[in-house]
């Protein structure tokens, strides 16, 4: 496989400016929309919609989830389900950023290899991820993948 | 008004640990679950949902207005709309993080006393927002307030 031409298709599709836009709906609430028209909604109390903490780490899998998918497509791994667990840790007090990440994928399918999955994971995380490379180099990010029964 | 009691309310309804789901629906497209069971739909060629990216863009632009109302309101500032456009520039060659961020914050209403607003973006950039401070720190962040009517 030859690495920049297997993430070039779904790579080349993104801009390198991207743009979005908020409204306040009152309260702590604001509307979200992407430039393409894509609703994110936030609540500071979370009543509604979902903490801009919660949609940074939902971003963060999604990314890598993109990523490794993508990489295992190009490689002819069949997948039947795959599927992400994240949960992060963050400092108690105030700026309450972030301090550990925790991510299971949970891939079933044909004959699985896992030289082949472990291998995605490590280019996600070392030289795809947008997201991973936007946050903090610090955070302490542990990956675990669990290839079985869905 | 005391900085840590101004947003005593807000902070304490956030835990410490936070959990997310994935779900692989197809294609380079996965269905995002936060653990309050709100929806965030990620496509890596975004013909539907958003890109992880996008999402992570909208959460810094959610969390610092989630700040600024959140300060603004104990102060009791009459807001009669907020909105905020945000847009990134990100690396051009993988990993695509973010280089820089722009974010324009667009309030109107009753008197709003400037030095306040900045005062608000201030803390919010420096001490509250859990977002920016998960993000690494060499992202240049540029932000500006217009004040008028809407």
């Amino acid at each position: 496989m030859s690495e920049s031409v297997s993430m070039g298709d779904y790579k080349s599709t993104t801009s390198n400016i991207l743009k979005g836009q908020l409204k306040w709906a009152g309260d702590l609430t604001f509307q979200g929309r992407t430039q393409r028209g894509y609703e994110l909604d936030f609540d500071g109390k979370v009543e509604w919609g979902c903490a801009p903490t919660e949609a940074l780490l939902l971003s963060l899998a999604g990314c890598m989830a993109i990523d490794v998918v993508s990489i295992l497509q190009k490689q002819r791994v069949e997948l039947e389900s795959f599927k992400v667990d994240i949960s992060g840790e963050r400092n108690p007090a105030p700026p309450q950023y972030f301090t550990s990440i925790h991510i299971i994928l949970r891939l079933a399918g044909k004959d699985i290899d896992r030289k082949k999955v472990d291998r995605a994971i490590e280019l996600s995380q070392e030289k795809y991820c947008s997201v991973r490379h936007t946050l903090r180099p610090d955070i302490e990010i542990t990956i675990e993948a669990v290839i079985g029964k869905e």
